[in-house]
């Protein structure tokens, strides 16, 4: 990667259950905290049906644009986990049964419960590299930049810290979030003079209602420390110089 | 819409927060679970950073494919609420302020607090239609089949009763969902083979850890009730004949 440049990724998140709003989808927030601090930049999040034109289409669009991009869900040994055959779709290549993935399930399960629909659960496209699922073996796979990993959030995590140091990440960006009384028509004048002045951090301004109290939580976030500093600095006196309280919060992402 | 054809649509989820992982999006799981309701079929969901090129990319890329597509996000008065100025980029079409919706923002917080800032939010693509926020007063608005609403979840739910009459729904879909003990593995051959003999129920298979309990959730979906309701029978009595324990559960996404 380039020095300097950010470095992005995009997720596909493939799920009939989380478009029907049975799931609420949990993998787009771990991997955005957890990309951040690898210094990757989680730049677009399409959900998707279980269906090979829609997740070949979303992983050709995305694999073209972004450094990096993981897809969850659909891997698993029932008829809906079509994901391992569309990704080889999209990349024009075969289905293969992997031999190390024989090797893993074959021990997990053992021969007997080793079943031809388990055995599903070793086909990769050719030239994939295996993700470990140390939770219940059957693996995700790599291929370019593409990384296949579970929809269960615990295996998807499990995977996602076993796959980390194949990313060559950026500057990680970092966060001040300074929550406020004020409401953001009072803010937005002088937070908008803030942001020219600081052109190299970005800001944010979301309404919130923590506690039962309304409030605003400005978030402001760079790759560089020092210039974070003094924004964050500059954006505590605006918002006591409003007449409003201001109270600096831990939070990272 | 075409008797019998799938009312289709898709939502653009507008926020850094919710790529850097500081915000959960909760939006899809209502908006989803509310369309299902209404016989409209969300069918993909992109969620996108603050910057206008990603966004009149993404409403432009969804309106040309779907009957309805939805935005959450970016419409408060700070200069990271972006979404009414790209959504007229993406139509091709002037900016502009809304009479009716100045009387609304005016009423809400009086002549001295209703500042430039908050006069932003009376600004809307030429040719829409408001939406209204019985919360905090600042409409969303309706241009053509695109329906750009709050992001915060309170706010977009009050705005989402007000338009539901707008959209023209076909035949809800419904649902049947069974949970067993069985692992995927063992269901998988036969539950293809019920997969094959209902090509109209949409069937699937996910994992679940709840309770404590590693188990399985089938989950069959259609918009025809007798067909469901054979289908279903037919996977209970597929999951006791493979000596599964089988339960039918009260859920209707």
């Amino acid at each position: 990667m380039a020095e300097g440049k950010p470095v992005s990724a995009a997720l596909v998140v493939i799920g009939n259950e989380v478009l029907s709003g049975r799931t609420r989808d949990a993998n787009t927030q771990f991997i955005g905290a957890s990309l951040n601090e690898l210094g990757v930049r989680l730049k677009e999040v399409r959900v998707v049906e279980d269906a090979c034109g829609a997740i070949a289409e979303a992983v050709n669009a995305l694999r073209a644009r972004y450094d990096y991009v993981f897809t969850t869900g659909g891997i698993g040994p029932t008829h809906d986990d079509i994901t391992a055959q569309c990704v080889a779709e999209a990349f024009g290549v075969e289905l293969v049964c992997d031999p190390g993935a024989v090797a893993l399930l074959k021990r997990h399960y053992g021969p007997e419960r080793f079943n031809e629909a388990r055995k599903r659960m070793a086909y990769v496209p050719a030239g994939a590299a295996l993700i470990e699922n140390p939770v219940s073996a059957a693996p995700g796979f790599q291929i370019e930049n593409v990384f296949v990993m579970a929809g269960i959030p615990r295996i998807m995590q499990a995977m996602f810290k076993g796959i980390a140091h194949r990313l060559t990440g950026g500057k990680p960006l970092i966060s001040k979030t300074i929550a406020t009384n004020l409401g953001e028509g009072v803010l937005a004048a002088e937070l908008a003079g803030l942001q020219a002045r600081f052109p190299q951090v970005e800001m944010g301004s979301y309404p919130s209602t923590a506690q039962g109290r309304m409030g605003v939580r400005l978030v402001l976030r760079s790759t560089d420390p020092e210039i974070l500093e003094a924004a964050g600095e500059d954006c505590l006196a605006m918002v006591l110089g409003l007449g409003g309280e201001a109270r600096e919060l831990d939070y990272t992402a």
